[in-house]
């Protein structure tokens, strides 16, 4: 099943099936390639980014997402693994390359103890400001220079939940693509459209959106639960430490604040963003 | 300001001032055995645990807590930081001893490319089971063998901020005292009371408890928002992957659900905590 000469793809509208290889040695230079998207430099250069773990690898085949390399552990295939056999079968389908790699090499990928089964290599999508278009009782959020990558991971796993349209990334935020931030999405990055904007391009944006602008502040006099969430409603979060800066609280159409009880400053960004979430997502969500 | 001689601690009702030591190598002994509270093990024999950074310290002292040791930047003392100063006097005069360190060697301890100016060890605390008391619109969490220290710390941010009066560790879970953990909670681990139960203690404890226990489960049949909350109560979340256990599950006086629109297959366990927390609250908390 493995075939180290390289074939060209021909280019036109039916993808060939793809190459399958073997690789034992983490030097590989394949291998080395994988292993460098883990730096944001090289997903920037390549517009690659990875994928850990069969059960995600699947959710973005499932979502149409386009995987260029799908690296699978021999010894699960050999050990006669039937959901990673069809897996391959269906990566070479659609003109993926294959790697069949040894524990040795899922792990320098992964950087981790325990390596996953699979991992793959698929082309980052994101989606321009100018198409978010937001419906009555149809909720975004926006976060203004999120810096933790769990953080931004946990949100878009979030929103997913609540059926929110898109992640709206504000300024200089931290890449939706990294390792952990998709791992923290356990899947939803395929599910929830990411936008990226300059601030001035945010605020140019802002001029024509007809919708509710709800920022989270500090110095919020509303409380959060008193916005009128059945209109379009874009909730905009501030940045871990600083929380929104002056420009883009200024661009809000209402400030709320959560209030809190205890002697904490603030909530961790993820759970204030969660609580917000399922506030303008009240009455629609039911069991 | 440094004397290295070693003082004998006289015992009594009184506290003597902390000795202060200049220590500029990791391999010190001293450094060795803080260093070692990164490990669950040492931090069981020995009941101590690290605090890392200048304002979780304060937090601590403000609150009580027993401090042996503080960990200091000699470059930071000085360069004159007014606020270490006062802290290394506030720590010598309760009786803690005071470590004046190198870069090297603060680095050596919190494990991290950033060290902080302080880093404390103070005595754990904990509570018994059998304190734990709810009135009427009072709330505590439980947690069913939670297994990221992340989402430990964080699920106690939200509880101090919400006003719990505690948070219950039932059965196997992550240690409250890890680096990771206290990190997470902000400062919130001086001030929420953490109680540790194994499954057969929290059983017996539950049967003379005479508030309610609202567990969330995926096959909760009612919805989060229906249970009257003017009750005291007593949430139960369950472990990250396999949610309560059937044991536990059976405890509960009622399984709620949180309502999900998206693919995603459930919340994340820190955020899920923050949005039945906020609910259980939704009455008594206001700006």
């Amino acid at each position: 099943m493995t075939d180290d000469t390289p074939k060209k793809k021909p280019s036109g509208p039916l993808a060939a099936p793809g190459r399958i290889k073997e690789i034992s040695s983490a030097a590989n230079l394949i291998v080395k390639d994988i292993r460098a998207l883990a730096q944001k430099r090289h997903r920037d250069e390549t517009g690659l980014f990875l994928v850990e773990g069969l059960k995600l690898v699947l959710d973005g085949l499932d979502a149409g997402w386009e995987l260029g390399t799908l690296v699978v552990s021999k010894a699960a295939l050999q050990g006669g693994s039937e959901v990673l056999t069809r897996a391959v079968s269906r990566a070479v389908g659609i003109g993926a390359d294959v790697v069949e790699a040894s524990a040795k090499v899922l792990e320098a990928i992964a950087r981790r103890d325990n390596p996953q089964s699979a991992i793959g290599v698929f082309r980052r999508q994101s989606v321009p400001l100018a198409k978010i278009a937001l419906g009555p009782g149809e909720v975004a959020v926006a976060l203004d220079r999120v810096r933790d990558p769990g953080n931004l991971g946990t949100i878009m796993r979030t929103a997913d939940a609540v059926g929110a349209k898109a992640v709206v990334l504000v300024g200089d935020c931290v890449d939706p693509f990294s390792l952990e931030t998709v791992r923290a999405t356990m899947g939803s990055i395929f599910a929830v459209p990411v936008v990226r904007a300059k601030e001035a391009e945010f605020l140019a944006w802002r001029q024509g959106f007809s919708g509710q602008i709800v920022g989270t502040h500090m110095t919020g006099a509303v409380d959060y639960r008193t916005p009128d969430y059945s209109a379009a409603t874009l909730l905009f979060m501030g940045n871990e430490q600083a929380g929104l800066s002056a420009e883009m609280a200024a661009s809000c159409d209402v400030l709320v604040r959560i209030p809190q009880a205890g002697r904490a400053d603030s909530l961790n960004l993820a759970v204030a963003t969660g609580v917000m979430l399922f506030e303008a997502r009240r009455k629609v969500l039911t069991l």
